[in-house]
């Protein structure tokens, strides 16, 4: 099994919460759409240059998002201020980039933007939480040099996998 | 509530997983330690400069090693080639140096140095985890400008409660 699910199949014990976060983070209740929180959940693995994650999840948000694999490609391919994406989301995707180099570097300022776009206090918290779990998940595949695909198809198949049916230890 | 408890306490539906995690990493069945891995948390935290985790798991590991206090501090103010801690736990605490740096850091002699010490698979896999969730933990706490106790004998007093009750959401 490519990527993170064989790690999961591998220990089931901490599969189940590795997988019950990614699901609340990414498709419990928000106010912030699925597809913007798979964007910064790509974006951060595209900055750790985590191929398996920035694949997997670019391609969710890719299938959520309204403007498909040219808004999600836009985004991971340049800064946060450049990305096709709301003033809101930008502001977000800034402090998740932030958070990816290093918590500390997140600043008032930046903190200050997002709320100045419409930012509320629990989606910053989320993006913080979404970012700092990718720097975990990046290093678990990375770290344990889990294979990546062979064919980048693969990756848009699973995206339609997992919206159907949510994050899942592997059985 | 100082550290990672304010920010659980705000945010429930992500706390239950990720003290779920904490839970089986650190104090679930394993051939490590309790002690051995709060250190692996501690030193993965204390090179991310994380004050908070770093206190909070350096005193449960000086409550659980047989070195105690000066165990940890030693280990924590080197490189792991200079820990006082067996040859399995040096090698097992340079793949958690490797990954927290960057997963594609861990080479296959960091690997090998590990098995050739003694270090099982299972053993290999949960320190990569180890390493990979404190830099999620680290960067959740900094990223959030989460506050720090204001007295440093708050950690040992937490870890005499950690140690009697495990990893919760605060109630």
């Amino acid at each position: 099994m490519p990527g993170i699910r064989g790690l999961l199949a591998y220990r089931p014990e901490t599969a189940e919460p590795l997988m019950r976060l990614a699901e609340v983070l990414l498709r419990g209740d928000s106010t912030l759409s699925r597809g913007e929180r798979e964007l910064i959940a790509a974006f951060v693995s595209r900055g750790n240059e985590c191929e398996y994650c920035a694949g997997s999840h670019g391609a969710s948000a890719a299938a959520l998002l309204p403007g498909g694999a040219t808004q999600v490609a836009e985004t991971l391919a340049g800064a946060p201020c450049d990305a096709p994406v709301s003033e809101k989301m930008r502001a977000l995707l800034e402090i998740a980039g932030l958070v990816r180099a290093d918590g500390r570097d997140v600043t008032a300022k930046a903190v200050a933007d997002a709320c100045s776009h419409g930012a509320t206090d629990r989606e910053i918290h989320d993006t913080v939480l979404i970012a700092a779990a990718f720097c975990m998940f990046n290093r678990y595949v990375d770290g344990l040099s889990a294979p990546v695909p062979d064919d980048p198809e693969q990756y848009a198949m699973s995206a339609v996998h997992l919206i159907r049916h949510g994050y899942q230890v592997p059985r």
